[in-house]
């Protein structure tokens, strides 16, 4: 069933505070499985929201400051810990590996699994994993350091058979199902073409998700989430400090609003807030007045499409 | 004011769990205060219990399992981010300094302040720090890694002026006062000796904490923390698994018990349970059949001298 489910883990900045918990975020999509980000807690989070460590076999790192990856470790030893025998993915900038089997090396973690790094250091969009349910791009970011986001998009579906229509035709029979869902019409043996468009009908349309964070105002990333279903993109700041956005390459909430209606996106959701805004419902307002269909990113929240 | 206050952050070993928090403690002594293990989320533990960021200069590192430093790195960040500019003094063993420098300057974490890194790797007991209010050894422990537990001492107080006797002699005066609080006689302008014991009266007993974590029931340690007011033992396990706590290099309840008692300490936590088991009082009863002035460690309990 083609479906997403974005899980909060943590959505703060790195600035310390209470009940602030740094980016984490877990995907399920078309019935795969994600982690994207790992701040410190991130495991304690995956507890309490009660996801399953076990079903996760790829990890996305947006990029190396210690509020999107220092939990990432802890997550690791704990699947040494966990017994786990199944190959991960890790997929983040170049440098994760060597400070990862570190860290991993001096606390002499053994782990029985597998850890395949996928280092990243193109500047463009490429493709990084794709499998038949599921691909994943980078979205290329402007932070103070070298930053992705990633776009998860669902496989194409095959058609639907239309059953009724399929059954004036007593010829066609079990065997040809295959053939008529990948889209091909039926030669009859009488020689009458059926045409595909009358024995199927269109598959749900791909479901996809962005992740945007952290990152400068960039429309350039507009055309590669052009259309998305939904959208995290990271809201540091509010209008009134753009300022502090430029300097320290982050987006306020207006702009990420920017982005998600000129990338036509269904929900857009953010995060990434600035220790500095007691009340967050103002997040939420500036960027409304934008785009309309803006929710904030909560530790525990669930948004579904 | 001679005291020691001392709080659980995290308790627990390293085995994955709701709600359940590596090992940290904060230790306030003779007011002074210090930083002992590190755990992932320790700053969260931190904030949740109201310490005192600022405070600490010193963070004592027993060993490099991630269940006791993975949460240092995100400690150390929050210190460049709240702009701290004092010196931060880290102890633990060796390649701590490496593997820490190095998730700094991959996160470009810009630190003011300096960090001072003092690695160890003796297998005997050494003083490791020392001021006029508290001096620290280390307790050599038996672990699977090189492990070291920490001894807090507080600094010999000087004797107390017994003002009702110095009164009596008119002749002492605040000139005086500095040597005899130092424990010399006084000698009159007649030749006559007025003893010390007169004029002052014994200062408060120096209290002591020792905190040991991980290590195998290491009965030679009882010398080096003999008489402490306070003594954290790890108890990993029950003595039902004591065959896990040799292999493992842990220590049950009952032998932490025996560790006290021979040791004539004052009273006892334990901490560093298994996930194991789910009655953690029955850690208490175990213990409390050999030694009876046990207590169970809990995130956010503190203990006072």
């Amino acid at each position: 069933m083609s479906s997403i489910k974005l899980t909060i883990l943590g959505c703060h900045s790195a600035t310390p505070r209470v009940n602030a918990f740094p980016t984490a975020q877990y995907l399920e999509i078309n019935n795969s499985h994600f982690l994207i980000d790992c701040g410190e807690g991130t495991q304690r989070q995956m507890r309490k929201y009660k996801v399953g460590f076990t079903k996760i076999d790829h990890i996305f790192i947006s990029h190396l400051h210690g509020d999107h990856f220092y939990g990432l470790v802890g997550l690791l030893s704990t699947y040494g810990i966990l017994s786990r025998d199944k190959e991960l993915h890790i997929y983040g900038p170049k440098g994760i590996k060597d400070v990862t089997l570190l860290q991993l090396k001096i606390s002499q973690s053994h782990a029985k699994y597998k850890m395949i790094f996928h280092e990243l250091s193109s500047k463009k969009s490429e493709l990084i994993f794709e499998d038949d349910k599921v691909s994943v791009s980078t979205i290329p970011l402007h932070h103070r350091v070298y930053t992705n986001g990633y776009l998860f998009v669902e496989k194409e579906k095959p058609r639907k058979l239309n059953m009724l229509n399929i059954s004036g035709y007593p010829e066609i029979g079990r065997a040809d199902y295959l053939n008529i869902k990948a889209g091909k019409d039926v030669v009859l043996s009488s020689g009458e073409i059926v045409q595909n468009s009358e024995l199927t009908t269109a598959p749900a349309k791909p479901l996809s998700f962005a992740f945007c964070s952290d990152t400068s105002y960039k429309p350039d990333i507009i055309p590669i989430i052009k259309n998305v279903d939904l959208l995290y993109h990271e809201a540091t700041f509010l209008e009134d400090r753009e300022d502090l956005a430029i300097k320290t390459k982050h987006t306020t909430a207006k702009q990420a609003a920017k982005i998600a209606k000129d990338s036509v996106v269904k929900q857009l959701v953010i995060g990434h807030y600035s220790g500095r805004y007691k009340d967050l419902s103002l997040f939420k307002k500036e960027a409304q007045e934008i785009f309309e269909n803006t929710e904030l990113a909560e530790p525990g929240k669930v948004f579904s499409v």
